[in-house]
């Protein structure tokens, strides 16, 4: 006995609800199976809890300004941990109730693990389904290694973090990519001993070596960082021991931030009958989302390409149309965006130092140390590169730890995703005094390089026109 | 008797400093004059001071998040008033100082007032001067009435503002254009008691009476608002008195922000030859800089037609530049970009509400009450306005008091400068969770009123693409 349905969902995340309002809008005859907790990776466990634990953090850390600035009485200051955390999973809370909101498709939602039978066979919770279109998004969850489970609640995830009524005077964090440096860096600005943990020496997904370098101390001036073998956890009298080669810590709390693995296990793939990668993964298009020619999508996080909240939910967005399409069409995927919310806060835009390596390109940069807007709001730390084409002038991509960097970061993707050149965008207004004043640095110095070959090329950030006519634009 | 020089720059302000770069590249028979302080007015009294007070300011108002946040002790904190002024000036000293070393010119540098005698003649403390080059660059002052002067330090403006040793404890503020606004809402979140006077409802610079009534009762909430007749000053036991028809308020200070007066009186304008305007300018050309068609340019805020840092810097360069060609060149002027230091930061970009007014324009807007991030971050206030051409989806222009505003204004100023369409900027990857999205919602709320006439036009942010080529872009 099986069900007839037109479209089967697997995994009520980003990407799958996503998916769900393009088949809504197409269909009645659908199902969503969500296996786990209802409400999003993004909404529950990961950007919008980690933002709220940041933002306080970083409320408080602003008082080591307050003297300088001529504000008294920040000694008095002091974290109450368990009001912090409330607080960041009542908001949480909202959030989490939004996207199940917005999940909510009555009897045709269901809690259970889905398998994959074929192409157009599914079985959820004992039962089986036929259906015409099938949309794959059963996402990620933390790495762990099944012999901390012993430790309890003294190895957290974030997973777990936030459901802490409170947070040990010592932990160790294991990771520093987006989430372990956040994560790390907040911890320590609301008063904990923090020490992380990491096999070498990279942060904040950074790729370009110099942008690295200006982070680097920074955030070891807020918590130590080992740099050395990979961290082994043992139960100790006092805590947990995290043991790196020869380094030994003691700490209350660890928390594992070291990446995340997808969620493919036992859902049926290789029942597709193409055949699955090393990562278990049937070969797809990543512009459509198609499996092979199979009337099968995958979005988000389950492809680890680009694991992140906005390209899980184009994903989902060009599944859910695609799997309607009588021939699936490709979309031109968004300029590659990529923010760790740290102070100064990372990011990649575009291409990245690394995959512009062996590239003729030109590049500029801006030291935030000296720039006027960044010292007047004692924000004056970090690095930006950007990276132009040096044939078109056009800007590929750039590399920043900055402060309002993910503000900048968004300015150049903008100019990134629509092809515009370092002269374009020298051409833009930049008001005064602002932290763009260090971008349009780090253009001009790049256009300098022009100019410097070229005579007077760059002399101007300004467009000459006919005198008769240039009054017209506004 | 006279002396023949090449260039002679009248003001050393930050119009005058752009030509001064411009002219030293082409001659070193020059001479650059300047009355009063050296430093320029936004150094010494303008941008820099004022937004050393807003983040000193900020930085104290932000406390009241701290209980929420789970933040304890902020009740402690105060505000030493000397202390935060005497940071002021000391970093202000310092941005005065790099101003300074700019304009240096040894012996080509003299202090003085420049009258002129002739469109190639100047006299500078008695000295007669031929000039084959006149760039003309005063700038402006606060408005002041002489009767004021009686009342000594009780009254200021943003030249004596930040002399200040200490301010009183309560103050009013004649004016609500950017440094009104700027500056009432930072004594008030100094602990100042503000009242603000104006003689009509207008704030910040905006036209878009939906964004102007969001920001009104923000600031209402911080400080008391009179809209009446003109304020007059007198003398009172207790400070002063500001009288507005029947309302009165007794004050320790008040602080005069109606506007700036160009510096044009004595400046022998009117020996050019041509016919002065009811500003006492002659005829000049806004993209040229040029006056007539004599050898004489003039730059800065002492046009009152875009008075901004930016602009007086695109203008000396323009002069510089063109005071040397043989035939005046025009330059497009960037797209307007005006932004108040408000929180939340209100700003103007493009074409204002006012200036599109008959235009057949679609608008999208989005209210920060609600948006995600801004919630996160307890900073979720304010309205955001896009306006786009109907005939082709090209950003026109954008009002807003948004979070994070003097950003989303850069981006929008991106978009607009460069004739972008809102689908083109819906295009764009926005991160997640950031005040960007806040963007992206009332561009989407733009797009959707061409899609819901013409099918579904919008029903993508993404781009189609050819399936076997669209992997090609990053």
């Amino acid at each position: 006995m099986h069900e007839n349905i037109d479209t089967l969902i697997i995994g009520a995340g980003s990407a799958g609800l996503a998916a769900l309002r393009e088949v809504r809008k197409r269909t009645d005859s659908f199902l969503i199976v969500n296996d786990g907790p209802w409400g999003t990776t993004c909404a529950r466990v990961g950007c919008m809890p980690s933002k709220l634990l940041i933002e306080a953090a970083n409320a408080f850390h602003r008082r080591n300004s307050f003297e300088a600035f001529g504000i008294r009485g920040a000694g008095q200051l002091h974290v109450d941990l368990p009001a912090v955390l409330h607080r960041v999973r009542s908001l949480r809370d909202g959030f989490v109730a939004g996207t199940i909101q917005d999940s909510d498709a009555g009897d045709r939602q269901i809690s259970g693990r889905a398998h994959l039978l074929g192409p157009d066979r599914v079985s959820v919770n004992g039962k089986e389904y036929r259906a015409r279109r099938i949309i794959i998004a059963t996402g990620t969850r933390p790495r762990f290694e099944n012999a901390w489970r012993s430790l309890g609640d003294r190895v957290l995830t974030t997973d777990s973090l936030f459901e802490q009524p409170t947070l040990g005077r010592r932990m160790a964090v294991l990771g520093l990519g987006a989430v372990g440096t956040e994560m790390a860096q907040a911890l320590a600005r609301l008063g904990i001993e923090v020490t992380a943990f990491v096999t070498r020496r990279s942060a904040a997904g950074l790729s370009d070596p110099e942008v690295l370098g200006a982070l680097w101390p920074l955030l070891e001036r807020e918590f130590a960082i080992h740099v050395g073998e990979r961290a082994r956890l043992a139960a100790h009298a006092h805590g947990v021991e995290v043991i790196s080669g020869d380094h030994r810590v003691v700490v209350d709390q660890v928390l594992v931030a070291s990446g995340r693995v997808p969620n493919v296990e036992g859902l049926g793939l290789d029942t597709l009958g193409v055949t699955l990668d090393e990562h278990g993964l049937p070969p797809f298009d990543r512009n459509s989302r198609q499996v092979a020619d199979l009337p099968v999508f995958i979005a988000g996080d389950l492809d680890p390409a680009r694991a992140l909240l906005h390209e899980a939910v184009d994903e989902g967005h060009i599944a859910g149309m695609n799997a309607f399409a009588g021939q699936p069409q490709g979309f031109r995927r968004r300029t590659a965006l990529a923010i760790t919310f740290s102070q100064p806060n990372a990011a990649v835009v575009g291409r990245s130092f690394k995959e512009l390596s062996g590239e003729d390109i030109v590049i500029g940069h801006i030291d935030f140390s000296r720039q006027g807007r960044a010292r007047i709001a004692q924000e004056n730390a970090g690095l930006l590169r950007v990276y132009a084409d040096r044939a078109t002038g056009r800007l590929l991509g750039s590399e920043m730890c900055a402060p309002a960097g993910e503000h900048l970061a968004h300015l150049l993707a903008l100019a990134v995703n629509n092809g515009l050149t370092v002269q374009q965008m020298l051409n833009m207004p930049i008001y005064h005094p602002v932290l763009e004043e260090g971008l349009r640095t780090a253009l001009r110095r790049a256009a300098s390089q022009w100019s410097a070959k070229g005579g007077d090329k760059a002399v101007s950030d300004l467009e000459a026109c006919d005198l008769n006519r240039c009054g017209v634009m506004d």
